[in-house]
């Protein structure tokens, strides 16, 4: 994998870019997608296509790989032995559906269970977000700068939706109101993939969701690694790749203090 | 002033588009506005010489007018006879200092009370929302289409901040919390005017906020109205432009609904 690791990456910006291509001219379509069911229905119909597009190239150029990916058409994949992507094809349905914009592609590569190469495409922005390990991750070809490791929870802008401050299973009303209250601002973007790829940009801090599932997250937590960012469950542990669940990404020191606030 | 308007129209965008490029240039500007504190000496600075930047002007060109500003550099106002511009130099300063984008500059020009020009300039992304009484609302020239009607809560992707769920004298946490479950999306973006701009696009169907002032909404309203929405206090109270105060904004079904939960 090493040797070839900047061929795979190549390969899978140009699979990305094809995909973004292939879902901005369905979106110009006017067709019958004027109304919100209708595009509820090119959104489902997109996620499918784009996904499979991404399993027949993959498995017709790298047949010893395997993927997973959100629509199921990927491989039943119970371990992260050798080269395996893991996919979304379009990453922010809603927005997709209510906004026509802010959602993503999201494709990483792992090898033996370490991330190889992340790629976050905003479609309709046209920004591609990207890292290969070890150098460093990127914005459209501008290299981002390490996160700022100085910064606390007092400077933070944290990104997470409204449900952290509904009755949940996993925090305390009391807990998340003091975080809250904690930062310096709070948005919601409604895109897992694309709040990852602000915090790796520097434009978020933090950011936290409650069920999150590998695509969600997987070339995200490359992006961040790059930039000497963490990414655990929102208690701290190690995530694993094959499960689903509550996560946290930001810089180790607001990554520290977070864990305390969920924890008390 | 109705012979006038598309004249002081095309003046106010004029000024609307140097004063971004101002913003622009002074952004890219390295200096040392690399820090946080960098840029929020920075934000300060524009704010206060974008606002004298549309005082100056204004004055010289329309000396009957009058103006409002969040900065101060208007004329003492307490009403809103003749013709009276409603500035906010840099809406989403946070954003700014934090994100370097998602701000706005928000111009509009009221006589007698109603609204007759609202601007809201996306400076960033270059998009350029605006509205002429009885002529419609457009973006970057393209004319927004009216508001689905016939949308209800179930469909809304609302924004608001999060602080509606934290204890506050607005509302109950009850309330709130039944509402965010009965919408089908919550965002934050973090600026005001912005917000308003969405929901005059379409891409999203109501915002509320807690307190706003005069140059917050003065612009959005105008928008808003141009496609068939409605713009209130959140207890559906006729909006008073020489305070501050809590507003709600979307169609007429979604207004009435929101206004439901909250009163509950």
């Amino acid at each position: 994998m090493n040797n070839n690791i900047h061929e795979t990456y190549e390969q899978a910006k140009k699979w990305i870019m094809e995909a973004g291509q292939k879902i901005r001219l369905k979106m110009n379509e006017p067709l019958e997608i004027e109304t919100k069911s209708g595009r509820n229905d090119l959104v489902t119909k997109l996620d499918k296509e784009i996904e499979q597009f991404f399993a027949s190239r993959i498995q017709e150029k790298y047949p010893h790989h395997r993927m997973i990916g959100e629509e199921g058409y990927g491989d039943h994949v119970t371990d992260l032995k050798g080269t395996v992507w893991i996919i979304d094809p379009i990453d922010g349905t809603m927005n997709f559906v209510h906004q026509q914009r802010n959602f993503a592609i999201s494709v990483a590569v792992y090898h033996d269970g370490l991330g190889v190469i992340g790629c976050i495409y905003d479609v309709m922005a046209d920004n591609f977000y990207y890292a290969i390990a070890g150098e460093g991750a990127y914005k459209n070809d501008e290299r981002l700068p390490l996160l700022n490791q100085e910064r606390t929870l007092e400077g933070t802008m944290l990104a997470c939706n409204h449900f952290w401050l509904c009755t949940n299973k996993l925090v305390t009303y009391e807990s998340m109101e003091k975080l809250v209250r904690a930062t310096r601002g709070v948005r919601t973007y409604g895109s897992a993939t694309l709040e990852f790829a602000y915090v790796a940009e520097g434009v978020l801090d933090a950011y936290m969701s409650m069920r999150l599932a590998p695509w969600d997250i997987a070339a995200g937590m490359i992006l961040i690694n790059e930039v000497g960012g963490v990414t655990t469950t929102i208690y701290g542990e190690k995530i694993n790749l094959l499960s689903q669940g509550p996560i946290l990404t930001s810089n180790v020191k607001i990554h520290r203090e977070i864990i305390e606030y969920i924890k008390s």
